[in-house]
């Protein structure tokens, strides 16, 4: 079976599910393999420390493991974006992501190279922006995903960014981890979906095994949405854009604190010594996953959910109709 | 045509679909009786200035205008929320809320007095509490609510209680206003929905036109989660909740400078004059809410939709299966 909408005929795949591009090796060539092999839409995060050539290198394990289609996703408001997306499109890559920046500069040259983009959006207005760059489908991140996100929550903010880009078809991201997470997506007219967290708890993932068990043990409220992880790490994000990581002593440390750590930073750079300050980018949807599963199983286990509940919700409350 | 559901039999209402029992005199008589005769639960917001008496008079309002159930809500960590719920119980009052507080100490009188005990939470620790304390429903209320809410986001938060206070029956609270988000709430595993910032911009709810007005402007991303109303109010709310504003000089002002804001009160009580320091509290949903619209069309209109959504989407991701 398949679970159909317009996305997946779009993209050429059977469920429209796709794994977050999770940047900095997170979303490495294996787990975008899996997925894909699967029938979902595998991502490979293409922003990480070992530019080109580690892009090149995972796009070659998915091409060699599968004949399906997968895609890469970048962080685009970081220098090298255009350069990695030209590598993507030269090996074949047919899908292309891009977040946390105006898509326009990088629409024309992703179609010149026949792929879809994507563009992933946490506001109304950058929705309408990439909608008018030309993207072909949007991603409406809420603020209870993992890493950095937004401030408006998924259930609101998806059907409003499915009004204002119609016709274009939309992909829900944030706080999705199960069927019943799916099938509400869908039911707020998401045609796809992009789960970051679940993926994290997989074999294949690129995150040492201490942050896998740190999601599985996390609860709904474990997590803040934190600037403290950029300011320690010098890195800037676009206004509105914070972090949201399990809650560790560095957190607990500094959030609130922020003016004080800016200080601190500029004095010492002290600050981002050491494992506190490592962030451990996470959903609050940790707290529904509670087991380490391969990325290809989670897939069809997530289908055949989204299948039940479809079926077996709508049945119910429509009974006798 | 009913949304049938377990909670829909258990209150005795076709459709699951309750406003929320805003407080302050929001959600008056004139609208819970509204939705009750729409076949939804009305709410009453037990919680205002005017004490047992408006109280009353509120009930008095429901009884001469329907036969249906209605319940009244209470904001229960306040003082005087057991006397209230006294008058409401001795009014024959057969739905009784609580939120804010563990409901313990009222669920004993409240099933004598033949009353279906409601409580919401925000976390899912208070969930477990209230299930422990012998509730009969457990609202879970996501932070993109209007007025006081928690941190977890709807989507994350319900599936979650659902899996926690099994069997008992959830509604899902926050991110709500249209069929979209009733069909996405009931793929969750919610059993019915509370709506406070839809139910806002109707004729019936009672805050002032101009503030019906804004909610109707606002877009998604206008409101803020604030503590800054509260310490100029100086009415205290447990740790982890604050109150959803559409943006204001107020909180242009104060939000971020909380220390400011209550070393201001503390010394001169100055800024809980004048208008800007009224909340406008209103959730992320304000942004698919456009128009003011009598209640019990709304609830018409919202049980029309919620069935389409579920027939079309389910019928159009499912087929050939």
């Amino acid at each position: 079976m398949t679970l159909h909408t317009r996305l997946g005929d779009l993209l050429g795949v059977a469920h429209p599910i796709l794994n977050a591009p999770m940047g900095g090796g997170d979303a490495p060539g294996v787990l975008a393999a899996a997925v894909s092999e699967a029938g979902g839409l595998g991502m490979i995060g293409g922003t990480t420390a070992g530019g080109a050539d580690w892009l090149r290198d995972q796009i070659g394990v998915v091409q060699a493991a599968t004949s399906k289609p997968f895609g890469v996703g970048f962080v685009s408001h970081l220098a090298g974006a255009a350069g990695l997306m030209a590598v993507a499109l030269d090996a074949g890559v047919r899908v292309i992501a891009h977040s946390f920046s105006d898509p326009t500069p990088f629409v024309a040259d992703a179609h010149r190279g026949g792929a879809v983009v994507i563009c992933q959006v946490r506001t109304l207005d950058d929705a309408k922006r990439a909608a008018d760059a030309g993207v072909d489908v949007v991603t409406a991140q809420g603020t209870e995903a993992g890493g950095h996100t937004g401030e408006v929550s998924t259930l609101p903010l998806v059907p409003a960014v499915v009004d204002a880009v119609h016709p274009l078809p939309v992909i829900a991201a944030g706080g999705i981890a199960d069927g019943r997470g799916i099938a509400a997506a869908l039911m707020l007219g998401a045609e796809g979906v992009w789960l970051g967290t679940r993926f994290l708890a997989t074999p294949e993932a690129g995150v040492p095994v201490g942050y896998k068990e740190q999601v599985l043990g996390a609860g709904p409220g474990d997590t803040v949405l934190t600037e403290v992880f950029d300011l320690a790490a010098g890195i800037p994000w676009p206004a509105g854009v914070r972090g949201r990581s399990i809650r560790n002593p560095f957190t607990d440390r500094w959030h609130g604190e922020e003016a004080a750590l800016r200080a601190e930073r500029r004095d010492s750079r002290s600050v981002d010594d050491g494992i506190a300050a490592n962030p451990l980018y996470a959903g609050e949807v940790s707290g529904l996953v509670t087991e380490l599963e391969p990325a290809g199983q989670i897939v069809g286990r997530l289908v055949a959910e989204t299948e039940a509940v479809l079926r077996e919700r709508t049945a119910a409350i429509l009974r006798g109709v």
